[in-house]
């Protein structure tokens, strides 16, 4: 098999064929990957933090020639593509500081205690090891941010492990060009094959279930990412594989916060089709009073957005039988923007307007996402309507609720929201996801497959740092491990 | 089905048969501790803390009669019974006092930073969030420490979570009594079903299936606890699952080790043959130099051996032809112990002698356990012959190396087993964990199902504390949820 890049604005195929990694190749990689391992967990945290700001230098130096090359594959334009590979190396910058400073990766000690059982205990030292060798699935999304260096990749780095990543097919030259830069930064400091690529769905999958690999991490569609994840536990000895697989990332609006219904609908909407809808967080439901003059302006301001092109092929067909299928199941009226055809990637991008019954009676509604511009606008009465919806909506990445401080209905519905998500937002749209210590994406399953982990932010590194306890050791020989 | 108690030391049943609980009751159970998660969950650190408390204390002043009765389901004797009640209330009280300090729940306050992207962000609040109810699966080996109200329990009750705990069926009413002293304190201070408890495998596995319920915690057979991960991770929504399965905790001795070769060799003796051999950290694999003096020393000293009971039938058999197995496998010598043969459960203790290049042959033999009063002693030749059993081993949840601190091949062992285990210990055997904040009691799999996480100390609550990040909440709001 080989990948060719598309470009979504033509429609037309381009450039080289990239043969899939083969299952020689494959192997030769792992082990490559296994002997890369010993010298780059050996590696001090500051070897480590400069290899990783070296890493980000290169791409800053060379981001223009990226972002070309990135956007006729994703069709995301040079703002967006520009603005996220400066996220890319402000987080493998801010790994790097979080090396320095030592939060994650320093080990406790806990002194002998002189003292009958059980309170009495010899010294243990607890100190943290990388888990090993772990594999890194690109998105589709994200060609920078969550693809080869991306999020997951950067953690992984951070703590130690070395990483294979699997290329997302829908942006191999992207994913050629970071990767030469970054392997050639690991080659000049020592570190040749703590990062390797491959190509191709199978070397993917052959990875995971290797015996040589530790973990995994994916960012991705439910179905992808279920079908791994059941690889990964499925194996003689399972493996922590975080899985990132979808969310709908249900947004409240109370009344009380419809104060200029306009700019409200109109914010929806920026948020809604940022990216064309391919973000994990996109507010796929938006859950608005009946009758409120924000339903009317998001149904007239919804006819004047125009579309902008999908990922791929694969990311349009599944939007649009997504959006057929939900319109379909709930009897919804579909309110269409503009049209281009001209054979690019593109569907119009529209709302589905219906109300809490429908979609009681019809709760799988609340499981659809459709990834792309296409929002679910569910119109309530009152507040025990919101709370039948919360308590049928799935695991979500996020939610939102909007609203007067004063409000006395804020706190039952923000209480009950947070239930659901990783991260709940006041009077703000869930687009936008930092890259900080105080973040956490990821959420019930199946916004993860890891609840208590998150794939931004740095405590991501955790995911990949096991636990020693060294009980009882002399100074002497604990300095030398 | 029914359960009734057995004295391993008679080999017969006693007391009342106590019915499985049917699928009904199991309905009735989930949907209590539902209710209990909402104000449980709900109560505060301090609120938790003393609850935890009234059950140690609760515990304690009963301490007398639960030894009793669980010295006639065990076998275990008063001496180590009494000491395991002095655990769990220990380890009840240390989660109370790290609520209070607030350590592992505490939130953290990311502020506003007015930058801009990707620097600038709201304030992101990372709060912890009990995942729900849980599901512990009590051990067979522990009655107290690792059972209804063991380390899984007390981790999961600390966090928030509502605990459904699955007895044991070799100390049912061990068991029942616990639980009732427990529930009896937590109805008390108005959290009733906070913990609940059910017996039988149905009702358990019902439980694990449950969309009500969102994670499980096992310490027990390989076997078992695989096929409860499975059931785990193969639901529509996956939960975490923490099971601690087995592991042969390899014990290396280096001939600088050996100067009192007499002493060592009861040492050795003693851990192993612990409670009847039956501990999760038994050294069941021992590595000696060849022809060494203490090779000759356990040989003589296991012929004065003399067999305690074993826990119930199913340990026995299980044992039996697990020695058996190995034995054949390796075509290796037995030196049997003393044995007693008066209708109760007892098996010779026993050591099974070979060497590196007939392990080696066989290297499923490193995957036997032999969990009961067996151990494999492998006689070796150097250095790099020890290399390669380390190699072969699978995961475990301690290592031991006995050196002198001046061994030049100290730290190359120590940093290959460090590899393969949670603990590694100096001149130290491995039985006896301590419940503190350094402790790692887990390990890669089948150790652990979940490498990064800890079952023993403190760090195992995180395993219950799912993050939510409030992003630009106000004050007043947030003060509120």
């Amino acid at each position: 098999m080989t990948t060719q890049s598309f470009n979504p604005r033509t429609g037309k195929a381009f450039g080289p064929e990239i043969a899939d990694t083969s299952a020689s190749q494959v192997e030769l990689i792992i082990d490559k990957a296994v002997a890369a391992f010993e010298k780059w967990s050996a590696a001090t945290a500051l070897q480590r933090a400069e290899a990783l700001m070296g890493i980000a230098d290169a791409l800053d130096a060379n981001s223009t020639s990226l972002v070309e090359i990135a956007d006729l594959e994703t069709g995301l334009g040079l703002p967006r593509l520009t603005g996220e590979i400066g996220r890319t190396t402000f987080q493998l910058r801010e790994f790097a500081r979080t090396l320095i400073d030592g939060r994650f990766i320093k080990s406790e000690v806990d002194a002998f205690a002189d003292a009958p059982l059980p309170a009495g205990h010899p010294e243990l030292i607890r100190s943290l090891s990388p888990l090993g060798v772990v594999v890194v699935f690109g998105a589709n999304n994200f060609p920078f941010a969550f693809s080869v260096l991306g999020g997951d990749t950067a953690s992984a780095l951070a703590a130690g492990c070395a990483v294979i990543a699997k290329a997302h097919p829908s942006h191999p030259q992207t994913s050629n060009q970071v990767f030469a830069f970054a392997q050639q930064v690991l080659a000049a400091q020592g570190f040749s094959d703590a990062l390797t690529l491959i190509h191709g769905v199978e070397a993917g999958v052959t990875v995971l279930n290797s015996p040589k690999v530790s973990a995994g991490a994916f960012t991705g569609s439910r179905r992808g990412g279920r079908a791994l994840f059941d690889i990964a536990q499925s194996r003689e000895t399972p493996i922590p594989f975080y899985g990132e697989l979808g969310s709908v990332n249900p947004v409240i609006i109370l009344n009380s916060a419809i104060t200029d219904a306009s700019a409200l609908a109109s914010a929806y909407l920026d948020s809604l089709l940022l990216g064309n809808g391919q973000f994990c967080t996109n507010p796929s439901i938006l859950l608005v009073p009946a009758k409120s003059p924000m339903l009317t302006e998001i149904e007239r301001q919804i006819l004047e957005r125009k579309p902008t092109p999908f990922l791929s092929p694969g990311t349009k067909s599944a939007h649009d039988s997504n959006r057929l299928e939900l319109a379909k199941l709930l009897g919804s009226a579909v309110v269409h923007g503009q049209e281009i055809n001209d054979g690019g990637l593109y569907s119009a991008p529209a709302i589905l307007v219906t109300n809490v019954a429908s979609v009681l009676a019809q709760p799988r509604a609340l499981e659809i996402e459709c990834f792309g511009p296409t929002g679910l606008v569910i119109t309530y009465e009152n507040v025990s309507e919101l709370l039948k919806i919360i308590a049928n909506l799935e695991g979500a990445l996020t939610g939102s609720v909007f609203s007067a401080t004063t409000d006395p209905d804020a706190v039952t519905l923000c209480s009950a929201l947070a239930r659901k998500v990783g991260r709940l937002s006041w009077n703000s749209w869930p687009t936008g996801v930092a890259v900080t210590i105080g973040q956490h994406h990821g959420g019930p399953y199946p916004a993860s497959t890891s609840p208590i982990h998150t794939s931004v932010g740095l405590h991501a590194i955790v995911r990949f740092l096991r636990p020693v306890s060294y009980q009882n050791f002399p100074a002497e020989i604990a300095a030398k491990l």
